[in-house]
């Protein structure tokens, strides 16, 4: 995730900002409260960060672009921190510093526990001092830096998640246990008519510049699953054959399969074999090493498995506008950071899927035939039977729009029509990630509570895997 | 260019087929005969393949999908060559075979000759004497492999050009030279309404399946520049610092930029300073090394410079659905490979743009700020304006819309909505190329003439630069 | 310096090792004092381990190879770090794990420290209580298990020198200033006459099982330099352009200076050009960033920086016999980690070296032609001279031979004639690296004192900068 | 093989020279001449040359070093030859075009026949012509170049068989069959007595300047066996897990079979198994694809390999002086070349190894201990009969010391005591590669008869397996 200055709302009301402000900098230090200095150094890859660089690189954004242009007098707290915690430097030459993160002890845990203080106070005197039309002119900066420090909470667990995941001692980051597993709600579809739609942030409160303009769009009628896919039916495609047969995939998606030896999501490890095929695996997750719950959604998992999973099913992935267009009146509400979980789950409902027995060889195909389409059986609907749908009649539940996992949709990351990037030192790289990666939709489980929206873009290349991706099945109408 | 099935024109009259077959077969050895045994091994990078290679490939597919399953008594020229020239072989461990095509020396090129004429012979007795049942059923998959055999003799001299540009001996393809520079048209804008469209193909004639289906999709105003841009312009933005200046480029293109060491286009050189900065460059073209033609359109460059160089004019690259709703009414004609000059050209035009002279600093920037639009400068257009004017003014002729260049759009190369791949080996790989790619349009001037439509979509990574790719720019309206 | 296993000594007198075990173990944990856990865990580069998996190391071998096997009821600290903490483990597949032992936080700093505690404990049991016939028999295990700790002290030391080389910050190791330069004594040639010597351990004390057997070697009359070369004579090469001329290098030299683009030795780094030439450079030592001291020993250069300033100056680098020889009748004595300075110095010496003024294009080269032989100027001596001469009249001597730096020899690290590895696990890996590596003779500044002797064979692959490597000058007699 | 100037005699009969010179130049074109054009341009990896290259560069050899500074009036071929065919040209920079050899399809095969024959006769011109004081001066340099050429024949063998060999169609190099096989001798040892030895060349005809100065070594006594390793005996060694055994291996070498791979030789081809399980394997060879001989002596093994093989055996290699002492008395005779055989075959003798049934798990070690020393299996020969053995008595004869293949030795390439490189272009290069070698000593079955010597040093890196590298086993005496 960039960081993205959007078309900010005005909120002159400085008692609300105290509040927000000092609650979201109490949740940063809140996350990284249990770890050991030692695993806040650590960079198990180039994508990831350590703990500390991500607590002081907010902090940076905090300190330069609030206080010193803003704050009468203040202090910069070490100067050599602009080059060690901005991550908009681009090296000009062969040394890049990102991957190189993890090389750095110092500023230690403690010292960037002081950086951080020094830096709220700041913040703090900013809010309570600034005259009237100072505050008028950083709000949005103040709603911004907020937004800022949000997705970095969300990289905090997500690179926490992958540097245990690299010891064999297969630390726990939260020491509660995940809930017990309980059934997934049976697979249903709901129909959508399509038409000239619109989408896009339509400028009521905060949102990331990349969210806009708002804009038309025609869509086809389709059709999206009413909840994610689960780990049992994505153990199903496994024992298919899924990651063996080059039917499925991408060229691409093909290559990252062979090159990275892929077999099953990244977090997944394979057990000694037992009687019952379904207790084969085990997951990583931020409460350790757990046995694999089938009726969880699978998470973890790339766009190339992503599509795959959805040749194998017969179906595809939703597009970017499909998805917001479902979700637009749904409200924001779901598995997120606030609720403790930390891990995608089954939703309570009414109708529930049958257990999955996957030593049983016999047992049906998850995903039969969609009723209006030529699928990989090679089964046809009865045209008239489309026709004559009644949507109304379809108007099934959608469940786990937000929270949980990430939706991968099959939307390349593109500006939409009539996208301006913001001018300056924020906006600078507005655009410049449109290019190879794909859009998700929807946060996740470790995504904090309000910072959400349907027009909400995240992106990420399509073999990213560290992320919290999941899959939400479409077909065409 | 991947090979892909489409839904394929009957054409029943046979004596049509024989000529068609018997010229496409004869324009295939045209194009080495001029080369030596020695030029048609090389295998200048991956993505490149042999000249022999390409000639025994296409020859695969005849006997492969026409002569195997549909004449009696056909003899398999050698077993062998299944694996040597089946390019769908997909290696499913370490070693994949494509990089290594220019390791085989054998077939040589005069055996490969050998089995041309025995696989052409046969064809032409499958077409003199299948029944009517059998001749229905070939004649798409004989248009089929025509237009397969036409992108492989487009590739040939893709290829080749990348062979002979590694020699320091700068081998020319072409003996005659190239004619001579001639002034380019003024550059102007042409104006569209956008509203809801059509694009995709309508299924009249034969083209390959993602072309389909049409399907509507909605514009906003746009204007497209009425020729591509020349190499006088793309001089200016490398004289103004384009290819050093991170502000410019998609983050992935910078990476490239770094990584490759890029300069100028591919096959640009360098030489001496002179007092005259427009004769300080040459360029690699099929017919050897000359001097750079600042009137010609810039060619061999990567989408990720597309796309710097339209940012930095103030401008961006067109949608795909922008371009082919702008050439829908074109006629297909241009400077194709039927026309001998394997390069692409300025247009004859009434209006010319003014000789650029490179050397001198104070010249006027070459892009004036769109009317209706923020530009780099900073300049915002009279809003009243744009409502006002009168579209109907604005009907200049657009330019080189076919032929010259491959046009990079904007567009990742994704499936339209409701897109199927035909089934079975033929459509084995439809889709699979529909990631990590951007769409090109219009052909160039090694495209066979005859292979075009609006609907046409080529596509290759944004890094690619050794196909004939091209800028033409596009503004919102 | 791989672990490997010698002739040992028989010393039963068990009051002696106790505080020989006591002293070895608390030096380690001293060497740690002052590091924050931060920095204990980061991996700098492969051949980097960080300091936590020294201690934990160290550790294993003492609880793996001595409590386990013989003290009676020990109980293992943790089942799991025979895996974590075994050098010896050998991947068999894809991954390796020594260059991702920076990516394990878990077990932390304090965690090893009651292991170290738990097994030092344990260790003093075994000393305490074995029986007689069990000491005899653990006695040469102890001192080989002593003398591997003391190999990790000299590597913690190199490796959190390199950890923190990487900090832009460039942390200080040791808070006390290095001592104020002083000049280096004048370079003179000390004779040896050659003949049939002998090398190698003679089996009285301690040894490695790499320093035997003892055997003959012929040697040529040689001469090598009395001390070892300096940073102001290291400065003369690069000013000469030693890294742009391919004329000084080996093969293998040459790729490695462009590969890795190398300009200067590994700490050195250059700063905003001066006056004085002198001042252009500072050094990253342990005790932080300081001005280069041109009367120091160069350190930190690679085997192919050696060779290639020997070919500069005329001479060559000495023969592992020939260093061997020239050491034999010397005091293990010099700058060693005990000394406390962890950086070579100047040695006190009479004749001093003329101050080296860089800037001066014009002064004289360091290195006059040798006496004997052609050098690069192309000047031969009298051989008349070199007949006659009398070697008892060159007993001029031989400075810093212990301690400062490690000292490159030409000699490929290779087996003894006669040499055998000890059986079984200890043994395992004793000769598996005597191919690609060069031997180093002598200690350095971070070597623990009574770690050395003239049979001590260190080695290195030839491109590996961050040992003490330096350089003594040799020349044929 | 690097070019390497030696100290040259002085041959004045220049009747004596017209014939070597035009059989030399003969035979060069006489290896290409049943190649394809397409054959001599592929470079099947970096290390390999095309035929065409090989033919050129040997060519330019002549123009730079004879023609242009002697003969009166030469014109010079083409100018850009120099820079397309000069091996010492050092690219500073990113660009090494070594690599890039099989990418230039021009000058073409025709063209570069022309520029010999150009070369020739100006070369038979000058050795006709010139006066007595040139023929002199430039009689060495034309022996020389012969020794150069014949290098470059050597190398036009083993490169097209690496060509040949990653063709599925497995081409022939020479049409006629391989011998049949026949049994090789018996394995026997014989003893020398070691001593002050004097190796390296005397000074009498001519030598490459790495051969020299002679100088004197002590060996202890040693053992070599009496012919090369078969075949059968290391089928034996890869049935007993020789290739995944990390105890035989050098640290580097275990790294290379992981990195690469390896579980055989490098041209052995692993067929379906069949119940004899001699049969299971064939080779590739000059002659095309055969069934492995098991009596013919193993070829195309790393260092590694060899070593490994050794320390399996209980063995060890011999040191280069070891060899040379062994070989100093023998006539230079054996499977060269010129007997056009180009594979290893057994020699005949007296005495035959039993047929070695590898399917059978019962069957002796071909190896028994050694009689003096500990081998892997842990037996000790009595001391006694080590100290009273009748050294005479062990006259058995040396089989394969020439020819066949070259023989791995223990011996890091390095320079001799007293070594100077030749001044000049032609010597400037001559240590560079003095690092990270090893020695291999006595010519293969492609190398021409009458270009070895006792004193011969070739050298390749310890992972090279295209040069026909095999193994004669030691042991300490």
């Amino acid at each position: 995730m960039a960081l993205t200055a959007g078309r900010l709302a005005h909120v002159e009301n400085r008692e609300a900002w105290r509040p927000r402000f000092a609650d979201c900098r109490a949740r940063s230090e809140a996350l990284a409260q249990h770890l050991l200095p030692e695993d806040q150094v650590v960079q198990s890859m180039p994508d990831v960060s350590p703990t500390k660089w991500h607590l002081a690189h907010v902090t940076w954004f905090w300190e330069t672009f609030l206080l010193l242009p803003r704050l009468a007098g203040y202090r910069v707290f070490d100067p050599a921190y602009n080059h060690l915690f901005n991550s908009y430097y681009e090296a000009v030459g062969p040394r890049h510093p990102r991957p190189t993160r993890g090389l750095l002890s110092r500023p230690g845990v403690a010292e960037i526990a002081r950086y951080r203080a020094h830096v709220t106070a700041a913040m703090e005197r900013l809010i309570a001092t600034a005259d009237a039309a100072t505050f008028r002119a950083i709000a949005p900066l103040i709603e911004l830096g907020l937004a800022h420090e949000e997705q970095h909470q969300e990289l905090i667990l997500m690179d926490i998640k992958h540097v245990f995941a690299q010891n064999p001692l297969a630390p726990a980051y939260r020491t509660a246990p995940l809930r017990p597993a309980r059934a997934a709600p049976a697979l249903e579809w709901r129909d959508f008519a399509g038409g000239l739609v619109e989408i896009g942030h339509d400028g009521a409160g905060f949102a990331f510049d990349n969210e806009g303009p708002r804009h038309k769009v025609w869509l086809e009628r389709f059709r999206l699953a009413t909840r994610l896919v689960t780990n049992g039916e994505y153990l199903a495609f496994i024992a298919d054959g899924g990651y063996r047969r080059l039917e499925f995939w991408l060229s691409d998606g093909w290559a990252a399969v062979q090159a990275q030896g892929w077999e099953a999501p990244l977090y997944w490890r394979r057990a000694p074999e037992k009687a019952d095929g379904n207790e084969r695996w085990s997951e990583f997750t931020l409460a350790g090493l757990v046995p694999l719950d089938p009726f969880a959604p699978v998470v973890h998992v790339s766009h190339y498995e992503a599509d795959a999973f959805a040749r194998w099913a017969g179906r595809r992935l939703p597009t970017e506008a499909e998805w917001e267009t479902a979700a637009a009146d749904l409200p924001v509400a779901g598995n997120f950071l606030d609720g403790g979980i930390l891990h995608p789950s089954a939703p309570i409902a009414d109708r529930l899927t049958p257990t999955l027995t996957l030593s049983d060889r016999d047992a049906p195909h998850p995903y039969p035939p969609p009723r209006g389409g030529r699928v990989r059986e090679g089964v046809t609907a009865d045209a008239s039977d489309r026709a004559n749908r009644d949507l109304s009649a379809s108007l099934v539940p959608l469940l786990q729009i937000y929270g949980d996992c990430w939706e991968w949709t099959q939307s390349a990351y593109a500006p939409y029509p009539g996208f301006r990037a913001v001018e300056g030192a924020i906006g600078e790289y507005n655009g410049k990630f449109m290019s190879g990666q794909m859009v998700l939709k929807g946060g996740c489980a470790v995504t904090p509570a309000g910072h959400l929206r349907a027009s909400y873009r995240n992106f990420f290349p399509p073999a990213a895997r560290w992320c919290f991706g999941g899959i939400r099945l479409a077909e065409d109408g």
